[in-house]
């Protein structure tokens, strides 16, 4: 019988292509906007946008190799034994992120929420998010996201 | 603004790349044995491998392309809102299953479930599981995987 020693054997996963990336951010990947009661803004909110993939720590690998991949974020503890790769900068979110994903579509309907992320990043961008009425349309945009994000 | 309408115009999936589907079943696939008494079988037992892939109904044209791509298998509903794409005929899992994950190895920890997937159906296919004690070589297998699957 083959040695059960060698199923644990595990290579890196080195680097990884851009469709791999695609089909495990299909599954687990993450779009993500909070917004928050903030007094020192103008709006009176602060809107945090990010880009997320959860795993288990079993699997922290992949994790690093995402952030390896997309050349920025960070690797940290969710909660319990899960661990998340996250993206938060608004700078690398438009720079790498969402250039990434436009070049290679989401095949899932997560693209829906993608699209709509992106959108909020565009009114962020044009500091809409900074008055009032910028918050209520990245509210609206919010209210009709699909975020079943693990959290 | 863009039209919103727009947003939920979603490109069928078409046909999928083979590192894209690495990455799905990476995230979202599942490899399981299921042992059930059987008083038919000399063994007592009839075991059940499958492969599978879970999702929510609204990505269900996702199940199909992989239906199409693996060339077998069948889609069905899972529990309330989610459906599975699910092979479970021995000779798919030998011929169309088992050797894609061989050319193109998943780059999660769920390559370790794959591997004493494919040993369990390497002693199928020498008819051990007809017999008591390979029956116990399964279970004794399936007692290190990791089952994290959605069912």
């Amino acid at each position: 019988m083959e040695n059960p020693q060698r199923l644990y054997v595990q290579p890196h996963p080195g680097r990884l292509e851009a469709q791999w990336v695609v089909g495990f951010v299909d599954g687990e990947g993450c779009f993500f906007v909070g917004i928050d009661p903030h007094s020192e803004m103008t709006s009176g909110f602060q809107v945090l946008p990010e880009f997320t993939v959860v795993q288990h720590q079993r699997d922290v690998q992949l994790l690093h190799a995402l952030k390896q991949f997309f050349g920025c974020g960070v690797v940290r503890r969710n909660h319990g034994e899960r661990l998340a790769y996250r993206v938060r900068s608004l700078d690398h979110l438009n720079e790498k992120i969402v250039p990434f994903f436009e070049k290679h579509p989401l095949k899932s309907k997560k693209r829906v929420d993608f699209l709509k992320f992106r959108k909020i990043l565009q009114l962020m961008t044009k500091e809409e998010h900074l008055k009032r009425d910028g918050i209520e349309k990245i509210r609206a945009i919010l209210k009709t996201m699909n975020t079943g994000c693990e959290r």
